[in-house]
This record gives C-alpha cells, structure tokens and sequence, in this order.
C-alpha cells in the first residue's frame, strides 16, 4: 500500500475548504523526524565531494510549494553552515523541483520570491547563488542527465500506479500489490542511479509498516475503516455487494525488511541507514501565531482527497458524502480509543561508484 | 530601441482574436532567416567539445512555446545528424526554457507531450534522452549554474526595461536610450559569461538597424506612425498636448557596430560572426493546409500587444481604440507605396577561456 503521503498532504488550499495549514500537517512532522537524517547525509557528501554546484532535486514537489521550499531553504542551510565551519568561498545551488506536466508550477514560479527573501534573511553576505528550476515529468522514468544529482531529498516517495485486480482474494491482492510495489520502486531506483553521481545521496521516506505481516493493523487500518465504511452502506442498500466486492485501493506500506531487499536487488546503491518513525494521525501543532489540533475530521479529509477519484470513478458521485460521514465516525470512534500512526521508513542511500556497481 | 520582438511575436492566442500563426509569423521568418548560423555554430560546437549532455537555454522563451519547442527540435536534429556521421553514441540534452516567473510554465509543460512525438517522429531509435526544464527569472540576472551552458540561441534578445525621460528632444532621449540598451546588453553578457562553459556558443538576433545614425528611418518608421497618430489626435482635441510629450516609448535598434563594441567591451565572449539580415513586415506564409498573407492589420495588431500597457498607463485606456485606428491605416498607407522592414542583427559570440579573459 503506498499511500502517496505526499499527495495526501499536498493538496492545494481551498480546495475541500481544508487549509494548506491543516493540509500539510502531517507532512510537517515527516520533515522534522527526518530532518537530522538529512542534514547528516548532506553534511557527509559537502564535506567528501564540495561540488562547484549541488544539484538537489525534489520529486514530486506539488503544487504547494510551501513545504518543499521551506526544505530546500533548511538543507540549504546546513551546507552553508559547514561551508562557514571549513573556511570554503561561496557556494552554487542547483534546485529542480519535480512533479507531473499537470501540476500547477505558475503557482510555484509565483512564489519563488518568498524563498529568495527566505534566503536572504536566514543567509549572510557570503551567499552564492541558488538556481530552482521546475522539472515536468513521472519520477518512474528519467528526469535529468546522467550523473548530474548531489542529493535528491524525495520526501515521501511513491505514488503507485492504478492497478485494479478484481475478484481476488485479500493475500492474493495483497501479494499482487507487494510485486507491483517492489517493480515500481525498483524502476524508481534504476532511474535515479543514472541521475545521481558517485556518492551522491538519497534519502527517501515512504509510509511503510513495522511487522513482517504483508497485511498488518499498523498498516491496514487506514483501509480496514473505509471498507467498514462500505459494509455499512452495502447493508443499508446503498451501494451494491458486486461492486464492493470488484473495488481495491491501489495502497501498499512496504516493511523496511522489503525496501532494503529491493535497493540490494536493483544493486546502484548502498543503504547506508535504515530509520522507522511514527506519525500519529492525531496531532497538535504549534503555528507563528497560534496552536491547531488535527483531529479525526482533518485526518479524513486527507484520505478523501486522495482516494476521492479512484473512488467516483468506481462508484460514481452519489456514494462519497455518506461514504465519508461513515469514515470519519469510523475513525473518530477509533481516535478515542487508540492511538492511530503512520509508521514511516527513511533510508538514506549513497550511489556507488560506477566501477563497483554491476 | 529594443523592441522585444520575442514579446511582439509571442502573444498568447486569442487575447486580441490575433491567431498564434499570426503572432508568430514575424518570429518564423526570423528564425528561418538565422537558422543556417545556429546549425553552423552548434556543429563546430558539438564537433569540438562532444559533451556527455549538451546544455541548451532558449531565454526568453514567452508561454507560446511551439516556437520555441520547434527551435530545440531542430537544434538537436543538427546535432543528431552530425553526431551520426560521427558514428558517435546516444546524447543527452538538457533544455532550458526560460521567461519571466509570471509567465505561464504550466502550458508549456502541457504542451510537452506534443514535442515529445515530434522528437520520436524526427529522431531514430539510438536517440538518448533530452530533459526539458523549466527556468523562471529575468535573463538580466544569473539564471544558471557556472560553467554550465553549452548553446544559448537566444531568439531574439532585449525587452528593455521601461525607462522614461520627460521633456527632452529627441536627439538626447536616443542618446539616453543608448546608453540604457548598451548598459542592459553589457548586463546580459556578463551574467551569461558565468553560465556559458569555455567555447560554448550563443547565437543572438536583436532587431536591429544598418544605418549608423542613431535616428533613422528604417528604425524608426514604426514608432514615426505611432507619433503621426499622436499627433492626429492631438490636433482633433482627443489627447493633450503635454500627454504626448511627456511620453517616450522605450525602445532602441542597435546598429551591428554598437553591439561589436559592447561584445569587446565586455570582453567575455569573442564576435565570430555577424550577420544582417530583413523581416518584411507584410509577408506571406505557408502553413500546413494553406497561405495567409500578413498585412498592416496584422502588423499593428502586433504592435498594439507590445505597446498597449505602457500606452494606457500613460494616456488611459480610453485613447486605445482610436489610436491603433490611426496607426493601422499610416501602416496601411505607408506599405502600399514602400517597403517596411525589421533589420535583423544576428551575432554568433563564444565564450573565450578563462585564461585569457581579462
């Protein structure tokens, strides 16, 4: 099940009346658990390789541009700080910010000059330059000239294609989805080993799972509360058993254990630490000017954001109001009781050298 | 005078009911004219230095991008062609499609699709990969990596910055526009300097004038129907006086002389080739499916696209109508007893080493 975190984060403001705010909260907490990993790999690669320009790409970056430049300012900043420590000149900055031919990049061009006063307030005079460039294009496939990348922070990677399996039983879809997982991220990985140069480094976090079960309740919950959900309306008549029975989520949260077999099998990379967080799906959040707790209506207008046209798509319009009232009692209900997690896997992984590579 | 022809000619369809084909036809012809010196130039380029990814920034490059996509296609098809009679291997390029960051990326990208069947329908099977990106930012400030660019065919360089000079006869307002256009140019040429790799090329085309009188009629003929119609309606109680003559249109032709001085002055980049060449105003083009004739409606219809909002702040929008009325029928007059062009200066500049720049 690779929910694309990023997606159910990212949407755009206004759009179901959440704000970017609420819409980007879990997101926020993904960056900060994983931030001192960053910043370690960056430091590593500055201090072994001191490019003339690094080249930092962020897939997937969406539309709100918000939090992907608010990371690229930070990772710059941990650069800057040991250029200062090591005594070096000036630094260049190369930025590519990728996401679909569809996304909205005017909206992230439009507001370049935020981050540009971004970084003249948090930089010093010394600063070089930093160049952001918008990347149209599927990070399944290649995106920039070989050997090219320094460092490509891919926040949450991973948005699977629709596959659609009918009439299979759960283990079956469950395995075919593992297999489609692993094909997926090994294309991923096969076509950033071309980008990235020697030593440069990726550190991608996906929402993934800690038990070795292919269907586990830290991973399946999510789910299990949308297929009650069903149930209910399948029972009150207002959806048919038949169509209920032929629809999956195409979702998968892989193991650690699975990613780092996949990143062994797909042989460019070293995976150089492996790091599992937890983000609650309750939480509260201090702003500049005020504290904002994200409760179960928050969480499910994530997940109706992000399922909501695979959903229309197989059931038609009709069903989605109810479908989601139903939901967030669901997860409401569960809220009281227990605590709800994301459980998020990190690997950071270094490029071989070509000549050790197979 | 700079007129910016890559704005003249890359007015976004329907705005004005003018067609794209309309927009462009000045543009076409152009690009037609100085293709020759482009496929010169990057053969000697790709021939000298056969870089692992060829780096190629269309500056400038306005949101009607099939201009400027159908320029990077056949720019690479000259470098496919040579490569094969080279018997070399597969070559990445690496595009950069640069505007302002207001301007609208999003069709660009959307339009990517259609340069991509274009590529595979012009290109054979060994064809590597070309990478298009998007550049937001102003081509008077650095936009790039150091060291970085290997071909910048620079369509038609210079929107000038609106610069206004009240009250002062003609010969001093040239004068002063001279020296704004030789500061910007020298401005451009120093920021490329950093960006363009040792013996990298770039291919400008300014509008120009041959004359070496700062004010001459080739140059000026589009800017003299605009002050008759001024005049006009000044002389029929519609516009003040003083209005018209507190207002400069912000404009200036070099001679190919002046701009080989502000090359050497600037002192990066060696002048390896100039070339002159004539845009008549009225032409006809042949299209797909038929023949259209561009006439004086055409013409100040592309006028009025460039001039309108420097137009209205001054004057309101209330003089518009009536104006380009005027206009149109002293282009109309004008081109059925002479010829009227647009003097095409084209200068093919490599970057010198850094050895033996000053």
């Amino acid at each position: 099940m690779t929910v694309a975190v990023k997606q159910i984060v990212h949407m755009k403001e206004g759009t179901d009346g959440t704000s970017y705010a609420n819409a980007s909260y879990l997101q926020k907490q993904v960056l900060s658990l994983t931030k001192p990993l960053k910043e370690k790999a960056l430091r590593e690669l500055y201090e072994k390789e001191q490019p003339t320009t690094i080249c930092i790409a962020d897939l997937g970056c969406s539309s709100s541009e918000l939090n992907s430049l608010s990371l690229i300012c930070e990772l710059i900043n941990t650069i800057e700080k040991h250029r200062r420590e090591l005594g070096n000149g000036p630094q260049e900055y190369q930025v590519y910010l990728n996401d679909l031919p569809g996304n909205d990049f005017n909206n992230i061009f439009r507001s370049l000059g935020s981050f540009e006063d971004m970084i003249q307030q948090q930089m010093r005079d010394d600063f070089g330059h930093c160049f952001v460039n918008g990347v149209p294009g599927n990070f399944y496939g290649r995106l920039f000239p070989s050997k090219h990348l320094h460092f490509v922070p891919a926040g949450i990677e991973g948005n699977m294609r629709n596959i659609y399996i009918a009439k299979t039983s759960p283990p079956n879809v469950l395995k075919a989805y593992y297999n489609q997982y692993g094909k997926d991220f090994s294309t991923f990985l096969r076509c950033r080993s071309k980008e990235v140069v020697a030593r440069g480094m990726m550190v991608l976090t996906m929402i993934g799972r800690r038990s070795k079960e292919l269907y586990s309740k830290e991973s399946c919950n999510l789910w299990d509360f949308l297929a009650a959900a069903f149930s209910d309306m399948v029972n009150e008549g207002l959806i048919e058993e038949e169509k209920v029975n032929t629809f999956n989520l195409p979702l998968y949260f892989p193991s650690a254990a699975e990613l780092g077999f996949w990143v062994e099998k797909e042989g460019s990379f070293t995976l150089k630490k492996v790091h599992v967080s937890e983000v609650n799906w309750k939480t509260t959040m201090q702003f500049k000017d005020c504290t904002k707790t994200f409760d179960h209506n928050d969480f499910a207008k994530l997940i109706r954001a992000v399922t909501e046209h695979i959903i229309v798509n197989h059931f038609g319009e009709h069903v989605i109001e109810e479908l989601f009232h139903k939901y967030t009692e669901n997860v409401k209900a569960s809220m009281a009781k227990e605590k709800n997690v994301f459980t998020n896997v990190t690997m950071v992984l270094a490029r071989k050298d070509e000549s050790t590579t197979v």
